[in-house]
């Protein structure tokens, strides 16, 4: 991702990469290769950007204090993307194999049970504070719960646009929020700041799961890695479909598409044309600009400009994702 | 389990039952259900009563500090159990449903992470030393890397009796040796006190793992609550087959058996039948008693009489199981 956004941080992303390596690097064969698999299969590395940028609003920057951070917040998104394709039975993620379709089922779900504790080993191993262990934990009770009642919903087509939020924010926003936050701990900010950035990842985290879930209704298959209307395949409607489904002439025919288990292509096809029809598209794109433009409002004053600016960068580039 | 091991504990374990519904109660619902229906399934409690005895070590034993680590014990311990009969198929576990059977396995996917993540949530609450967070945290990456070894060689016949002593060290003897010496770290033992305890947590549950193992071979399944030879039948062998593939006179039939992943229930009859009539039976339990010996052994002359002859007890119990 060439990105200026990223030029603060570029050293410390591409020194990531090694340390993850070390970090999934086991005696157990079968997990160093998965874990190596994982991080070459990519991935933008957005929560231990967010959390790299807080982290050098302190001058004083210590690359080896903030490492084993990023990397435990890089493995619990690698063990939750582990086992939601499990869960998806998906059998590519960004155009690789998942470790599921290479691996099967049982070795996956028991790599992402690795994954999850490795992350909390590293921490523990580097004596953070019990608030960074606890915002970490908090982070993954929210993140399975997040899951959890998005996977309890499939097929049922649950409208409530409050129940939308609130299973987005447990899942992403919540997740942003606190890979700032945990940043801005790092950097000894004071409590207002690490408030600011933590409500600056939140905002940015809706975001970017709002611009998410309208790509994969919007996107194509070449360039989102998976057919258009996947979520809708597997039983969960988001934002767009969620207004299409209140608002669209057509809103019979897409509630008995999107509430049948047993739909085909054909019908996925049609339910698609419906929401991209429909108005829920230019709902859900307002709302991200309103996300966006909340999440540059609350960046502290007090932090570096060039941290800010970078921040400020780092929305913008979510509302002109295309991938 | 009345049973006179457990009469010093007895107070804490019955009020471990409330602690453990109050860790799984959630906004959400389903995780509140999932957690009871594990919850009232039942299960020994045997890490926090390994413990709980350690905790109770100190004099100065206070309750509410050992609490939550002995919950924290028990929720890994239920998440890797829900994770386990996912990786099986299970529909009963010790006579009721399991979760996947009862919610599918996805929410029981979900609901092992949930339960991961509070362990750690809840120990970070209570502000524990970074030792007792990275003690929990290798305790779950032991476990999750020992299921997979076991996952990996499903219907190999993995014969490297080492192997199998490291495998069931990572899945079973481990989690117990640190149980023992987390109740110690709470009661403030000595380095050596702390030690000699995770030694006899290790040694009592290496037999304990071996008694399950033989169980599962010599059971009948109103006492064990799943068919004879369930372990083969998921493509495992433990040590009683292990030893029956080497000296058995119908090794070559048992291991024709062993590796076929499409075994029949009578194929598999035969096969439990090798094994009962084989030396696998008769040397496994001289492991169990070996173990059982040495953890006496090692218990320090130091800590408290009654706590002494506790877990003296509990290592007898063990050899006497039956279920």
């Amino acid at each position: 991702m060439a990105n200026k956004f990223f030029d603060i941080i570029q050293s410390d992303l591409s020194k990531l990469e090694d340390a993850l390596e070390e970090a999934v690097a086991s005696p157990v064969e079968t997990i160093t290769d998965i874990g190596i698999h994982l991080i070459h299969a990519g991935g933008k590395r957005l929560r231990p950007a967010m959390f790299f940028l807080a982290a050098h609003c302190s001058k004083d920057f210590k690359l080896e204090r903030a490492m084993p951070l990023a990397v435990a917040l890089e493995l619990i998104h690698m063990a939750s993307l582990v086992h939601d394709d499990v869960l998806d039975s998906a059998m590519t993620r960004r155009g690789e194999a998942t470790a599921n379709a290479k691996w099967g089922n049982q070795l996956a779900i028991l790599a992402g049970d690795y994954l999850f504790a490795k992350a909390f080993a590293l921490v523990a191993e580097h004596g953070y504070s019990d608030r960074v262990q606890l915002q970490l934990s908090r982070l993954l009770t929210d993140l399975s719960a997040g899951e959890l009642i998005q996977n309890k919903e499939i097929y049922k087509a649950s409208c409530d646009i409050d129940e939308y939020y609130e299973r987005i924010a447990m899942k992403t926003a919540n997740f942003l929020a606190i890979s700032c936050q945990l940043g801005g701990d790092v950097a000894n900010l004071s409590e207002e700041e690490i408030q600011a950035l933590y409500d600056y990842g939140y905002s940015v985290g809706m975001a970017f799961q709002l611009t998410d879930d309208l790509l994969d209704i919007t996107g194509d298959e070449d360039t989102i890695g998976k057919p258009a209307g996947n979520d809708i395949l597997q039983g969960i409607v988001t934002l767009p479909t969620i207004k299409a489904l209140k608002s669209s002439p057509d809103k019979d025919k897409l509630l008995s598409i999107v509430t049948d288990s047993n739909m085909t292509r054909d019908m996925l096809h049609e339910a698609v044309e419906i929401v991209r029809a429909s108005d829920g598209i230019e709902y859900t794109q307002q709302k991200v600009d309103e996300f966006l433009e909340q999440a540059k409002t609350v960046l502290p004053e007090s932090i570096p400009e060039d941290i800010r600016t970078a921040y400020s960068m780092g929305a913008d580039f979510i509302s002109d994702r295309k991938f």
